[in-house]
């Protein structure tokens, strides 16, 4: 069975899975590089970091992982969609190595880039971007890599199986949301929290299966 | 020295103190009891509970404690000011055992329960409120009672010394939010996440001391 994760998304206390303004020089906006520094810090990203409780979450990013899904706004800072030129922010050998699909109103050919990743462009709702992406996957599981729009529409289609969040202990203020317009979502769930040492709380979202 | 603190202030996952609306039969709202069920079974609720990390949190709530200040909502639904018999719902005893002043617009007489609960009205800003709590206390530490805006507001005027959330994994999607207008308020705070087999995760902010 096919499933639909979610890996690695960083959120703020008050749940913004980025800040503002989003630019080329800033992705993240005002919180820089704040919600993801607990990764830097792992096996996972550096071969000298932590081997420890953060660095079990993060590897689960890629295992098992057929397709992944992201949004435009993940694929290029504002305004991309202008730049014939543009293939993403990841260089010629991006993270992905898989088919990735990224959402767009302004879909273009596909980009073959090395390592195995090729970027198709959709114009779809969640359903149909997934049922592309799961016969990309070929059997594989399909990753919704965010930003937190596409991971709040996914989950309010109820597509999501299997969700990671790592909050990280800072306040941002602004920026996206990812809980609006998700009231109850725990209610399909079996939801878990975990603090690390490193300060940040693992929280997992994993879809209740009628019996 | 006297602090101010809060303690066993729950809150969901995406940072909402109380639910809505909030009225006579519903204190909190949509949210109901959902905040609160983890402290209804500790030892420190109920003498059968659990004697936990979620016991060892909410045993802190009045140790040291001198005085209370809360808000107008969380002394009465909506319109208490209107009823000249109101006062509190928390019967004959309430359990502050301090004097505890209740921040309202429309001050009225004090009054004095059973228990050492003696109720104050104030209108009052924080500041002007955390002096006068601060006398009552009579060397004492400070409680900040809640609800969400009272606690953003004493946060926002760089007031609060310690403050105990407890995060529940629950998505409300309405009512008040504790954390709005708070950008960076992590900046002054040593900041400790614990996630309890129970479910919930204790996040303390601690002050930290300039040397």
């Amino acid at each position: 069975m096919s499933l639909t994760r979610i890996h690695n998304f960083s959120i703020s206390l008050d749940g913004f899975g980025t800040g503002e303004p989003q630019s080329a020089d800033a992705p993240f906006g005002h919180a820089g590089e704040r919600l993801h520094e607990w990764m830097f810090r792992t096996r996972y990203w550096d071969p000298t970091g932590s081997a420890g409780l953060d660095d079990a979450f993060a590897q689960r990013h890629s295992s098992g992982i057929g397709a992944e899904i992201m949004g435009a706004n993940k694929f290029g800072p504002p305004g991309w969609q202008e730049d014939q030129d543009w293939k993403g922010w990841w260089g010629p050998n991006p993270p992905f190595h898989t088919p990735t699909f990224v959402l767009t109103h302004h879909p273009r050919p596909s980009i073959e880039m090395e390592g195995g990743t090729t970027f198709h462009f959709l114009d779809a709702a969640p359903i149909d971007a997934l049922r592309a992406a799961r016969e990309a996957a070929d059997g594989q599981d399909v990753r919704i890599g965010g930003g937190a729009t596409v991971i709040r529409d996914f989950l309010a289609d109820g597509l999501v199986d299997h969700m990671h969040l790592v909050q990280v202990p800072i306040v941002l203020g602004r920026g996206v949301r990812i809980w609006d317009g998700l009231e109850d979502v725990q209610e399909s769930y079996d939801v878990e929290a975990v603090s690390s040492p490193s300060g940040v709380t693992h929280i997992t979202f994993t879809r209740r299966v009628s019996s």
